[in-house]
């Protein structure tokens, strides 16, 4: 299909179905129907021929690369319930991009094939209480230990997306060295109703519409078998790379798509209103909002462009998806509050959708990576790139 | 009683008292016991002495002057239940301050002393739907008709705080001229039985700390007796203008006190995590969010400062009252976004109250004059204070 | 000549001649020889095949398109001198862009052919002292009347860049209507020794590396002949959108150059210096400088590179050149503002290069249309675009 | 004298003879007369009875506290050249306050009183080279030994403000420990023709309004006599720390008046200008531009106002001062920056004042501490504070 077609057939999804539902619930997924709403609305994608366009042909997708993906995700991710329709949501997005390129072929089957079908949703244990895992992943403090046939993992977990009623989670477990050196750790494989693995609480965030919420978890003994090891034993920090640039990316994508719908509600709303004998539209402080916004959103996707070719191109580019990121979630989140702004009450209401956008995407700037965390790396980069040059 | 007693027993009862509850409850009022909340908790500051400190001395308050005010209001600020238990949260503490100014005698007794007392609640029933009053007051749409005796109110109003449970409303109706002219308004009070009164719905919003919500009302030929006039027929906009510049003035005083807790709470944060081998206080992104918490946080208490001072020597004060509210709504709302920032996962979450101060404070860049119409005003008198001017 | 080719030819003759000279100056370009530094550095360009290489090709250049340009001439504006040195420099490399679209074979062989060998420079005589043509052309005051064989031209003209030793100019002149009416103006072609024409005096600029300066000029009864009328009459606001959006593009890549260095410059400072115990370069609040430029850096060059697809494709691009063009004057001055301040008192100083470049490129936020005109077109273009959108 | 008196009379100095000099010579020192005109200016002030206004009485000045000193330098500083008239310009004045607190009656007869008069100025040398004291002043390198009858003082200084032409240096050198140890300075003063000493070159900067200029000296076995020690051996940093804070305070003093004056000029210019069949003064962006600069200006005289009023009740007010110093730096040259912008051409020009004031402007985000020690500082101090605090 080309992609054109997979967006016009995601306008009209996102158009007649998520976008009701969403605004009635404002952008509440639990009480918008949690699973059965997801059901819902994947049977929708699944009716148009478009679900999960980013897995890979073989298992059902539509095998778009990310170029492609990006005008796609955008318009699933006008509504907050587009990217579930899609399943392109995180933290399964993310997962299936994983899975496809270090699954064996029986996981890949077991695994990645529900998941593209819909027929599943799964978790990506990594980030994890202090001071274990968290902005600098090589804290991390969960163990594997290795028994007869398999490992025994045991941790605290928190922050998992999508955690409550996943059937499986990607963990990460160290399994070798100690908590602050950066290497062997690696990824399992394990199923949602392993004894030992425990679904605690959802940790209230402020955003709400991510189904599955944002949990803390815990790892007892859990054992997962050799086969289910995902990738090399200690190669876990490389595969968790694989997954981040991409994923970084599909974030950007979909929250400009949620930031632009936004956008537009604002500028409709500054059209349509008079004050001090004006149109609202009309008054140079609305206009520089407005602008300001038109550029945030021009340089978001040019950022986004140049990574995604990069990515396309076969590189790693976490320079790139690192800059695209810093400033997508810095932008789009500046975007957001410039729409309540110009929105005045009702921007703060829930009568429109404009807050409700300001608060799902705050969280952007601390998840996938804290803006400071990236700053760091890409200073650090800066100077060994220049410090030895001559002027 | 001596000011800094008064913030010494504010102090104790926001700590022992409010917080917790806030906490909690994430700060929802309605979650955590409404009216039922407010009633314990005024109960606390009665018995401590404290109830309506900033209520005339007459009617049972402490007399505070707008300079006092100030460290005992950012005292009560740093829980958000803290100003309810004081009695000195908004719309009621600018009305009992307006009504100081303006009632007669009876509507001292009649409204003014219940309210210092906390036997009752009230609203200040002047923002409309568009295309009424909103940040352009004189759009005002809302009629009070003549009749025999009295006057017939006729009209829509929205935002009104604490409109759910309050026992009465000071209303804001037009009496001469149309929409879109300075001039002709009137307030009367009228009681929340009034027949034709209604409250229609609380209005959505992202702050969920303000007791009675945030309500649509509708007037259809509410009756109001003469008696019941609040000031002089006509002079509306003017008395408006008595009650805006203090009011602004106690909200940056209670914000103040809501950000100070979450700057301390981040600080404390960062002071006690560790990554990359550090602590994260001491790293200089962190380093630099603190200062810059530091420097915005002084500098909105020096301008409110500045303000009280104006106020307290008789003046209108509607320049530096401008200033001051302007400045400190963008601060205050940076100072709590940092936060987030420096909490990480957790600033986002409701383990902490950072998130929740952010929420809260938000609207506060609209509410009482989007900072937009500050600016405009502003710069006009800017404009005409140095345009003639020689060089 | 393959682009990297020619880029690397840039590159040595930036580095081995222009910065030399650009570093001992200050890059005061009339300290530094003017015309005579001109001639030298245009003959360097000349000996290595690379003199404007953006010219078309029967003219003797390299007919660059917009993408080709962008390392180019980045390459070249590294110094403040490298355009100079290609002939790529404001105004004449847009005057060779709009001949090359507009001009008659004579004139291209009278006008364009000597500028593309750098025989002559030009001028671009459009802004006027107020209340004339400045941010807003339609304001237009200066007049062309029709004579016998040609034209009079009467007018006051200012901020002409290079007019001081320019050989010839193209004029824009009201020849209909009256000021305010955006239309009625065409283009002439003016030689500098035409009676009547003057050029009064350099206007004293932050900026001091524009050879030739930026002059206030007079017209009296200037007479251009038919033949030299530079398209058709009344046409000429049409054909300064042609010159206008690759002239603000080819601006942003020399800046981007001048800018690139003085980063480059600042980390190198950073790197080699302690202070507190440590290496500059490893202090957070340096490394969060360093990354804000890096992050504006890309963004502009991500803006930059689409708005030039945009163009080589034929389009007008006003929308993707006014975004690209305010972000960039806004961001490269940004990043010069933060390499003077990370390098402390030597940042103030002409003892590196990076004051030097804050100062030239501050007005570059005025120039070529203030942000504030740009905001203003980029708004009223998004209103009509979305306000009758349905949501 | 009361102090509106000693305001009054400098507005007068100020416009009506340091304004116009200033503006003939776009604020360049030593083209508009250098010693010269300093001696005319002072004649000027002298004659009018508020030479050297924060002089102690018994040496001839005024002795206005610091919270009078406001109004008074800030009028001055409506000039660049008005602090030069006064005699209350950098780094003169700080050295009258420091001679104040620690000369003996003989230095203060043989340094203090002559300066009071006007009859000589002063340098204090105290900043380095790398690796010497810069930012950080435990850096210090410069060294003095101890011979018979004195010391004999070693090493390089630079940015050594108004060295060209200073009768006497304060001097820093260690007398104890090794660079990078805090402690162990001691101050000295030396005659300018103390055999040894020489001031080597001006540092070309951006700014060019301090008479004396910006120098680099070497200090070559410059011998101090005992007698010439300024107050204890190894008490240099403790001095320092007296100078600072009201240093830092009277320059804020003096650059709200250089900025004030630029604000004054911008609103003006857009007060007088039409563009897009409107009066600039008028458009919303403008609008939000003035507004800022009122705000930012309110903001730095309310901070400035707090700390003065510390330093008068004899505290240190580092932490006041640090924060005044800092947020005016930066919203003084945001202030500036917007007033070139609102003038547009013009206000890259030095047809008007506002580029000028922006450029000298500038450098104070660096001297007398960059903002990042100070938010260093601040945020250490906030850790203290707060890490150990309950919630």
């Amino acid at each position: 299909m080309d992609v054109r077609e997979v967006v016009e057939r995601t306008t009209d999804l996102v158009t007649t179905v998520a976008l009701p539902v969403e605004d009635e619930h404002d952008g509440d997924v639990e009480a918008a129907g949690g699973e059965v709403l997801r059901v819902r609305l994947q049977g929708e994608a699944r009716a148009r021929g478009i679900l999960s366009p980013h897995a890979p042909v073989d298992c059902g997708g539509l095998g778009l690369g990310m170029v492609d993906r990006s005008p796609v995700f955008e318009a699933a991710g006008r509504s907050l319930f587009g990217p579930l329709a899609l399943n392109v949501h995180a933290p399964d997005e993310g997962n299936m991009h994983l899975l496809d390129h270090v699954a064996t072929d029986t996981q890949r089957r077991r695994f990645l094939e529900p998941l593209v079908r819909g027929e599943v949703r799964s978790g990506f244990a990594m980030t994890e209480p202090a001071p274990g895992a968290g902005a600098d992943p090589a804290a991390l403090a969960t163990r594997a230990t290795k028994v007869d046939g398999g490992w025994l993992v045991n941790g605290r977990k928190w922050f998992i997306t999508g955690a409550d009623g996943a059937g499986f989670f990607i963990v990460m477990a160290r399994t070798r060295g100690e908590p602050g050196e950066a290497g062997g750790a690696t990824m399992f494989l394990a199923s949602a109703d392993s004894p030992g693995l425990e679904v605690l609480r959802h940790i209230g965030t402020m955003d709400r519409s991510m189904l599955g919420g944002h949990c803390e978890m815990s790892f007892t003994d859990v054992f997962v078998s050799d086969d289910d090891v995902l990738g090399g034993v200690d190669e876990g920090f490389r595969y968790a790379q694989v997954r981040l640039g991409p994923a970084r990316m599909t974030h950007v994508m979909r929250w400009t798509g949620a930031v632009q719908r936004a956008h537009e509600v604002a500028v409709r709303h500054v059209a349509g209103r008079e004050a001090f004998g004006a149109r609202l539209a009309d008054l140079g402080m609305m206009q520089q909002m407005i602008a300001d916004n038109e550029i945030d959103l021009a340089a978001t996707r040019a950022l986004l462009m140049r990574a995604c070719e990069e990515l396309d191109a076969g590189g790693r580019a976490s320079e790139a998806t690192s800059v695209a990121k810093t400033f997508a979630a810095e932008a789009l989140h500046r975007v957001a509050d410039r729409c309540v702004q110009m929105c005045g009450g009702l921007g703060v209401s829930s009568d429109l959708p404009v807050a409700r956008v300001a608060r799902e995407i705050r969280p952007f700037r601390i998840y996938d990576g804290p803006s400071e965390v990236h700053r760091w790396s890409l200073a650090r980069r800066a100077v060994r790139k220049y410090a030895q040059q001559p002027s």
